[in-house]
């Protein structure tokens, strides 16, 4: 292979040995088309063909010497776009050879080849901008932190303070024993920083401070959720539940206790057979005027109560609700407190209690069930706040519906689904911490010749995780004015307030759901470690999207709630000025869809959140108005209005949907224009279009069935997001940094 | 309230005082209303007012008196409409109500009452269409398990048999050891039966029979997960690269000893700092001619070997992938057979094993790490296949390029990607069978009156679960016609088959991933508690996505193959040809894009599987010329080709699965095309159909951007994907009974 000419084949010989997408079938190809060549003498062809025989391939040397030849020829053409230009070089620039390049092009397509990509890999330079790329944070993480946290500050870092303690060292035994007792060790610490009646009133020890509340259990959820949970049923779910359900009479008597944890307890509303239609639970509570007591009972054993969190090991009394019966009457549901065990532990007389045993997770948390075989408990232990029996053994409320007290009751409780939304998110951005800050570091794979390159760097990995970290900022602020809205709840809006709640809790979960996932996936085999943590937060938080309200029920709620409200807006205005409400939103449909709109691609444009928030409001307001639309349909043409709700639910998810995405957005836009620091406030602009663009990009079919964009505005809008990724990847690590987890919680090696 | 006048406005006084989803921001409403009534007296304007009196609520008994009424009228009216209607009827036909229609039409509005529907519930049949549905078989059980078995089913039966016996109760403890020794002594069952060495050579006690080895992995699938993950690593991993890289002195010297499990063994490539980019690993092999033997080294920490299945307690020897070095110079990654433990399990000296610790599943498998340090071993000991030394210590190998001998050496082992689909597949299997019998007898909720319904009633709990069991049978097909492949293959589509195991592999593992995770939410609490299997499920299959290859890389490989497929069938075309090609291509898409098609929508059409196929091609078709194309213009346009496939990643992955759904489809359709039996053949159609136009909904964005459907066609899709999922919950049991998966190895007490 010494003659020039000859050489002008190297690189398709050198590509047809080494390359491994290539069959051998290609040396048939090839050997095909030296025979073809008419401009190579017979002694040539077989000297090429000589080279192309299965039975005797080259040496490695000679491959290499090949390999080297080629090279050269690329350093000497620097401008060469494709794999005959170095054919040329090589062939000395053969004259014969030059008017080829067709017949070269032809065998490169034979070959299936990758073009010029394969052979320019030689060119690869060991810099590429992909091996370039690196954090480099643009804004003070320390400002962000702040910004985050907002007026609790001082509770989170003193919660951060004390989970960075040795005692909070995390248990590692397999055994469940062992996990229950520290857990609960960890709670008594808690209790005696007073940290757990942080929502009690102060006449009762408490710190009268539910914000605080809300952040103690937003920041221990960056440590082991079963310490979370456990607390969070002791002291929310029943301490909140004798002070909202019950009177000053039982304040009295329990508050204090609960605060402390000396008198553990629990919440026993799910049964075995009733867990999202809890008004369908059977335990019965028996009102007895002689006796003046009432007698709790479990009538068959799917009606046990089930779940119940505190319940295997520590819970002396358990809030418990059961259907109110007065003289064979049923009053519907109601609560009453249940001793369960005597201060010693041990069981009392009619109550049978299981373990529910290994769970996927919480396995800190003694979840059991509960049987009541006739259990007498004494008229004062009705939490009697909505209802009550009356000295003549009469019942008295004054919400007269037994389903709208059922409701009141339930509505009292909200702050659970304040509680667990805020905790799920904890656990994605400790994921995300997890994650991000391995794949700046993990390297793997690289331009030919040169280091590896972070898999951050990667234009999927970004894509992964990339509008997982938008979202998760976009879900913080959402959940920061979820809070401040329960707090300055009035009558008026309280139904408001719970259906933000009840989808709020639907939102986070799922998205801590599918982060845990994408950083489980994203971290690879040490993703899978339990060292690594993932293990824990996915499994740990796989639970939320069921409790509390299984996520999937509580949409549908959101969406009757967002259905009701449609109708009101109608409603509030007269004929005249329900023609002008249509045509306003006719005439906005008919400025946005615009043809100049419609196929808008600029960048301007694109990231503007005018843009963003129209978009948003198009989707929520023609999701609603056609839920509505067909759900009046359907009854019209004479289905029952079950049935017709029951055709409609998926329909019901989306408009709830739609509805959080515009909330969530809109939240997102006033935390990013109230932010003072300028450098803090463009990178939270970046992850605010991010979330934008990503939500529009993933309901892109609905925007171009509406003719509300056209096909070239959506693939811009693709290309937009790929670049934000890119954009942000820089950022990615400081922005988890401003989380601001304490090392010891996230703990995973492979995120230091 | 005796006036019949007044009557008129009892169902709405019923609502405000009884539906939750009202404020008493509506009394106010109310009150306003009666106020500006001037057909009614002020006499009996103060009646109503008293009965609108948030302090004066109407007691308990006169709700219900209120309730009947209403209920009275409903009875009295079955072709009533409204609430107005009613309200006609409770005023006796009070002429001058009749004409208030408009009137309490706009209270109806301002009190955002969901109009009819909400009062439409006091109608709600105890029996509605929703409640009435149930399970029908449409067709004989064992006809269809006989479809899905195919000519395996001896072995599968044999194997379940064997599965059922009481030595296979599953292991409850969650101490590590505990389950490690039993998942070995199942494996010890499992050699004595001579299932471990079904694919070896019967010269070496074997069965020679690699059809059923496979139909092995995926019955064991129904059972521990860690069982089959550690057969697989013993019989597959280790035992294969044995037999595949081996010559016939390794075969002669170890298989027997491997297949009886007398020689468990590792399998060890991936190491800390090379997991996907296995070509970079850094273990060294040094040749010492002087003492014909190799040095094994770890030349520092993040080159130890990780994740080393086997290798924490039993493992005695292992294949271990390192560079091959002779005089300094290297030769690229070969494979040794290196000791690790003697006969009594001691660990040989030079080298150090860990152990993983506790993983997020898979807990009865012993994974490890191994450092070697300096660890000689004799020359004998290197899989020679496809590399060796010679006697004069130099290295010899038919293929020259290292990289291309690389990639042989693993395409040797591809059956791997064969045994993990086919496991995930049944692990999905028995997720679908759990939650599809648990949705069959889960009751909540129901119509007012009428007993609760069926949770598999439900269209959204159809949405969640009927197109991933269609899917999992589409995927059962695929996976099928990729085994049959796998064994008629030959030198010229191994190629195509390594990217099509590649992909099956990513496809099936993340399905696996979603119909799991939708399971366990679907069961609810249930879904969580272990006994119910979800957890084990679910956790075991997590790192499938990871192991035998990353998903997302190996999805890039799976797509640079479809290009260079591409390249290759626009190359075997002169300049007529392809000319003609493209025009073929463009004349297609001129007729697929007719109005006419664009917008058919009738049944047939939307069910017709021509209409499918083309559908999945069209997008396969254009994706891969697209993402082809933009290839070009970036590296044009002076991008650096690593930075170019870089940038394109994120397409790369859509490419590679638009041609795994097509592949699916069309085997899927193969496959019920066959099906001799009338009924198992039509419900085989319908999820067909189901999971042809769910990957089509799925995608729809990408058909209306290409303009290849209009609005009109993807709404009309996304209602026949409603229809399906209706239809097809009724054979939704007997469709997961089919798969016929033991009861013992089921196991969950919620599926019986």
């Amino acid at each position: 292979m010494e003659s020039p000419k000859l050489k002008a084949l190297l690189p398709v010989l050198y590509l047809v040995w080494s390359d491994d997408l290539l069959t051998q079938n290609e040396l048939g190809t090839l050997r095909d088309f030296i025979h073809a060549q008419q401009w190579l003498t017979v002694a040539e062809q077989q000297q090429l063909l000589a080279n192309v025989d299965i039975a005797a391939p080259p040496s490695r040397q000679q491959l290499a010497r090949w390999k080297k030849e080629i090279q050269k020829s690329m350093v000497a053409n620097p401008e060469a776009t494709g794999i005959f230009d170095l054919s040329l070089w090589l062939s000395d620039g053969d004259e014969g050879i030059s008017a080829l390049r067709p017949v070269f092009a032809k065998l490169e397509n034979d070959l299936g080849i990758l073009g010029d990509e394969i052979i320019m890999n030689f060119r690869t330079e060991a810099s590429t901008v992909t091996s370039q790329y690196r954090t480099v944070s643009s804004f003070d993480v320390k400002k962000l932190t702040t910004v985050l946290d907002g007026p609790q500050s001082p509770i989170i870092r003193r919660v951060k303070q004390l989970l960075s303690r040795p005692e909070f060292a995390y248990e590692t035994s397999t055994d469940t024993n062992t996990y229950r007792h520290k857990v609960y060790e960890w709670c008594q610490i808690l209790a005696k920083e007073n940290l757990g009646n942080m929502g009690y009133p102060r006449a009762y020890g408490g710190g009268e401070n539910m914000a605080d509340y809300f952040a103690i259990m937003e920041t221990l959820s960056y440590h082991d959720l079963s310490l979370v949970i456990k607390f969070g049923v002791q002291f929310g779910l029943w301490g909140m539940s004798v002070q909202s359900l019950g009177t000053e009479k039982h304040h009295q008597k329990y508050l204090r206790a609960i605060g402390s944890l000396e008198l553990p307890g629990c919440f026993a509303m799910t049964e075995t057979n009733h867990g999202s239609n809890v008004k369908g639970i059977e335990t019965t509570a028996t009102y007895d005027h002689a006796r003046q007591s009432f007698l709790i009972h479990t009538p068959h054993a799917e009606a046990r109560k089930e779940y119940i969190g505190n319940a295997a090991m520590h819970g002396q009394m358990a809030t418990v609700f059961a259907k109110l019966l007065i003289k064979e009457k049923d009053y519907g549901v109601n609560a009453f407190i249940v001793p369960l065990r005597d201060s010693s532990g041990r069981i009392l007389p009619g109550v049978t209690i299981n373990d529910c045993g290994r769970k996927m997770g919480l396995n800190g948390v003694d979840n059991g069930t509960l049987v009541f075989n006739q259990v007498i408990i004494p008229k004062e232990n009705m939490l009697d706040r909505f209802a009550s029996v009356n000295d003549a053994g009469e019942f008295e409320s004054p919400i007269p519906s037994d389903n709208r007290r059922f409701f009141t009751m339930l509505g009292t409780l909200v702050g659970g689904r304040i509680g667990i939304p805020r905790s799920a998110l904890s656990a994605a951005k400790s994921g995300l911490a997890i994650a991000i800050r391995y794949g700046d570091q993990r390297r793997q794979f690289g331009p030919e010749g040169g280091a590896e390159v972070a898999i951050l760097n990667y234009r999927m990995h970004q894509r992964r995780l990339m509008p997982l970290l938008a979202t998760s900022y976009a879900i913080h602020f959402a959940l920061q004015y979820l809070t401040h809205r329960y707090f300055a709840k009035t009558e008026n809006d309280m139904q408001e307030i719970e259906a933000l709640a009840a989808g709020m809790k639907c939102y986070s979960t799922w998205s801590t759901r599918n982060v845990l996932q994408e950083c489980r996936e994203a971290c690879g085999g040490k993703g899978y470690l339990s060292e690594n943590r993932i293990d824990a937060l996915k499994n740990d938080t796989e639970i939320y999207t069921t409790f509390e309200g299984d996520n999937t029920v509580l949409m549908q709620l959101v969406a009757k709630n967002r259905l009701a409200e449609f109708r009101k807006a109608f409603g509030q205005m007269n004929a005249v000025g329900k023609i002008s409400y249509v045509y306003e939103n006719a005439r906005t449909a008919v400025a946005e869809k615009n043809p100049i709109i419609t196929r808008k691609t600029d960048d301007a444009h694109l990231l503007d959140a005018q843009f963003h928030l129209q978009a948003f409001e198009h989707r929520e307001k023609t999701t609603l108005a056609s839920a509505a639309r067909r759900l009046k349909k359907l009854i019209d043409s004479g289905l029952d209005s079950y049935d017709a709700f029951n055709v409609t639910q998926h329909q019901m998810v989306d408009l709830a949907k739609t509805w959080l995405d515009r909330i969530i957005l809109e939240q997102f836009q006033i935390a990013v224009a109230k932010t003072e620091d300028h450098n803090v406030r463009v990178a939270l602009t970046r992850l605010n279009q991010l979330f934008a663009l990503s939500v529009i990009e993933h309901n892109k079919g609905r925007y171009l069935e509406d003719g509300y964009m056209e096909a070239v505005k959506t693939k811009a809008i693709r290309k937009m997001v790929n670049q934000l990724c890119w954009d942000i990847r820089k950022d990615a690590v400081p922005l988890v940094d401003a989380f601001d987890i304490p090392d010891s919680c996230l703990a995973a090696p492979i995120a230091f």
